[in-house]
């Protein structure tokens, strides 16, 4: 059975996957770049900014897993871009550049119809405005077997966690506190009940641990 | 200059310091005991269970700094036990028996007079019902130069945050999920600002944070 996995989630101490304030300027709000320096230093960070070199070692190990199996993802509007309510223009293409590190098909939520957009290197991002179910539905199909991810913000994590839809769950908690922000764990209305912790490791600079639902 | 110190805090991965549904049975709430498991298995714990056995290493090492230096405890009324409202008679004496592990002087918030308790073992308790800053004073007087560390629970400790005079704070994330109950991270109006990692090891079981105030 494909999976729908979370991968990568970076979340400070005090429980924020972005920081206060977020803008266009600091899409991940005030200290929320933080949260990342631990990925962007790894190889695998490295490539996904088509840049040589980064630390190889358990967080690029972990880092790089987040793809494996991998055959869709499944993305908040917010997490795609800043633009709010009805689209206006297509002009916006992610920001991720021309070549995103997706490389297989993306499903967007939103409330407001857009058509797909097709970028280089395999990455093609739909627009899903009718539930969060269905964006599943569509993203297994087009994985074809493999696993879906669900890539974020906090919003579609709970949504997901909430309707008792993801399988596997890594955390990547980085010892900070942003002191306010978008917080993970909120919203959910007893969702993450039945999660059992299956692995935690430590690198000098993240504790990485993954949950898995328990079978029922 | 002595310093205001929090150690031991165990913390879930989604930021509880006690589960949901506490009570006289279940004070922790319920899973709550699940945050206290590495410590009841070293060395120190042991010890302070007065029995013999435990493990040795980082959980045990960190555990026991936790008493290095200090001289005073501060302690939320909860914490205490379970009496809410006016203290009726003087029966409760603590959750630790006749010799408590704390072996000096502890000052209990609240806001209902109460006449000192002297315990076996060089702990004796005091009731401060004139605020936070008093019980601080009455501590840093009765610790006599050492410092004076903050013993819980999660509200005496955001008390203290948002005062900003706690100096040192030492967080033992635990990979659970309590899915709720009390939150560390709340009610903190910008109290945590200002505060840095200054160290992050992790045994197999707990991810110690330590976070200093850093010099203004």
């Amino acid at each position: 059975m494909p999976k729908l996995r979370v991968h990568n989630l970076a979340v400070s101490i005090d429980g924020y996957v972005a920081g206060p304030d977020q803008s266009l300027e600091n899409p991940l709000g005030v200290g929320g770049m933080g949260l990342h320096e631990w990925a962007f230093a790894t190889r695998t960070g490295h490539r996904m900014q088509d840049t040589d070199g980064g630390d190889e070692g358990l967080d690029d190990e972990l880092l790089a897993q987040g793809d494996v199996g991998i055959g869709a993802t499944i993305m908040g509007r917010n997490m795609f871009g800043p633009v709010r309510g009805p689209w206006g223009g297509d002009q916006w293409t992610g920001w991720w550049g021309e070549n995103p590190p997706y490389h297989h098909p993306v499903f967007v939520l939103t409330h407001y119809p857009h058509p797909s957009i097709t970028m280089q290197g395999g990455t093609t991002f739909h627009f899903v405005d009718d539930g969060i179910e269905a964006a599943l539905d569509r993203a297994k199909d087009a994985a074809e077997g493999a696993d879906v991810r669900i890539g974020g913000g906090a919003s579609t994590v709970q949504q997901y966690l909430r309707a008792g839809l993801i399988d596997e769950m890594h955390l990547a908690v980085v010892p900070i506190l942003l002191g306010g922000g978008e917080r993970l764990f909120d919203h959910l209305d007893g969702g993450p009940d039945g999660y059992e912790c299956v692995e935690f490791v430590s690198s000098p600079g993240v504790a990485h641990v993954r949950f898995r639902r328990a079978p029922k």
